[in-house]
């Protein structure tokens, strides 16, 4: 394992840039200060920044320099903290813990919760209004975001209050949620950063095979977290597991079983990587975020 | 009264229109149901429409065609409505009643109301992203719509949870939070309205007035609202009335007294209307609007 990944691309490199970025776009100039110090206890907890790592290889896969999408890596990043922090209220998942620490309302309150993953909604399209450098495609990367935040929302609606449409089977109905709840902002991450690559000879043809890496990691990401849910105990994940199954919720492990499931994520791994193999070594750190996804355990 | 209403423009002739407009834009084709009737209640019940039809005039009084303006005061009304659903929530306002019905997180329940308000924030800005007639300056419009509602949330969150930068008098606080909480998004509905006009010659002195007004109005709409808070039923204003007073809240009465605010309201209003004389006949609808704002009693 140590060895492989001496070998193989370092796809987090580029996160010191990332949270540089991350910490300078949360300092509002004339935000309210408890709101600033909300927005920060949420988005600079130590997340993976899977997001904003993933544009940045698809940048780079699309031909760019990956510091050109930071920008879009950190919208998408924003919206996805939102996201974390209403859905953790207690009238929708109700949790206290993620990544190890008390969720935001648990720390400065309900009020407060709701207001600053409102406000981190605006920072994002903010955000992508300013984007630099200023060669960017900017009104294109704000329409794929806010497409891919109204597929999330109502991703979390049918997950969360049901409602989803007739007649489909336990596993298209997992398949539909997840691909609106997680696979949308994971998509649009990738499709983001590939974007913000020069669009000369060949852009079309990567942006299409990016896509389409996007969405099977995007559903890989949802199956590998069932998974974790069933297998892994809070103490690696950082916040309460086998919460899915006690909700009687649907999962791919439920619906499956465990072995079929991890089938399911191979099968989705392999497309991933036969999706991208036309972008050659472009695509390696993509490539290699795919085994990481696929394999991790938190 | 009758008599001059009869020889005043018709402010509220463009309803219909808007009316028109909100049924069609809240019906997204791909949203879940559930979430799609929750918008609909809230958004469809019959509100005053002040922010569509401030921007419609605002577009004739820049020399528009009103009905250019439609998806941009449509935007600006999912907002609108975005803010009053979590405004409402029982960890911010915790009000049971709006428009004289069941506020929608009793109506729906709290998750859904969050998650309606969510949805109808990524909207708005979808609405822009697609604005009709081609022609409009759509990211112009957008920054307008994104950084107003960021403003919106800061006033709501000094209003609701304080924190307000230290040595202000009581009335320069109210200002903040009122310029913020309420005037910010009026002034971008008279701004958005008025950049659905051509950019001819004189356009940006005919901005710079519509901005003045609206800055002035809005403020004014606020001090009005204190107003009734203390002066009338709640059988009147179709929600409970007094709950400033009785949260201890800063109130334009309560620091000035109820003469001195009317005075006020006076004053604001003698403003608002010198901004917009240069603008002359084309400024008629806006100048009723805001004699009607002055005197309204809901």
């Amino acid at each position: 394992m140590d060895e492989k990944a001496a070998k193989a691309p370092d796809v987090f490199a580029p996160l010191s840039r990332i949270e540089e970025t991350l910490d300078r776009l949360s300092l509002h100039p004339t935000a309210p200060r408890g709101l600033q110090e909300a927005v920060r206890y949420s988005l600079l907890s130590g997340g993976k920044r899977l997001r904003p790592i993933l544009a940045w290889h698809a940048c780079v896969a699309a031909g760019g320099d990956g510091a050109d999408s930071l920008c879009a890596g950190a919208a998408v990043e924003f919206i996805h903290c939102f996201s974390l922090v209403h859905d953790d209220l207690p009238a929708i998942d109700n949790d206290d813990l993620r990544r190890g620490r008390p969720t935001l309302h648990k720390h400065a309150g309900e009020a407060m919760a709701i207001l600053a993953g409102d406000a981190m909604t605006l920072t994002a399209f903010e955000v992508l209004l300013d984007a630099k450098p200023a060669h960017l495609p900017r009104p294109e990367l704000i329409r794929e975001l806010a497409h891919a935040t109204s597929a999330m929302i109502h991703g979390q609606v049918w997950d969360t209050l049901g409602g989803l449409p007739a007649g489909l089977t336990p596993l298209d109905q997992l398949r539909l949620i997840h691909r609106h709840k997680t696979g949308a902002l994971i998509r649009a991450s990738c499709r983001m950063g590939a974007m913000c690559a020069p669009s000369g000879p060949g852009f079309e043809q990567a942006l299409a095979a990016i896509t389409r890496y996007a969405e099977d990691i995007g559903l890989m990401f949802q199956v590998v977290d069932d998974l974790l849910d069933v297998t892994q105990s809070a103490e690696h994940t950082g916040k309460r597991t086998g919460k899915d199954i006690d909700a009687g919720k649907l999962t791919y492990p439920g619906v499956l079983g465990i072995e079929k499931t991890r089938e399911q994520v191979d099968s989705l791994k392999r497309d991933a990587l036969t999706a991208i193999e036309p972008l050659g070594s472009r695509g390696a750190a993509l490539a290699e975020l795919c085994e990481l996804m696929s394999t991790r355990t938190k």
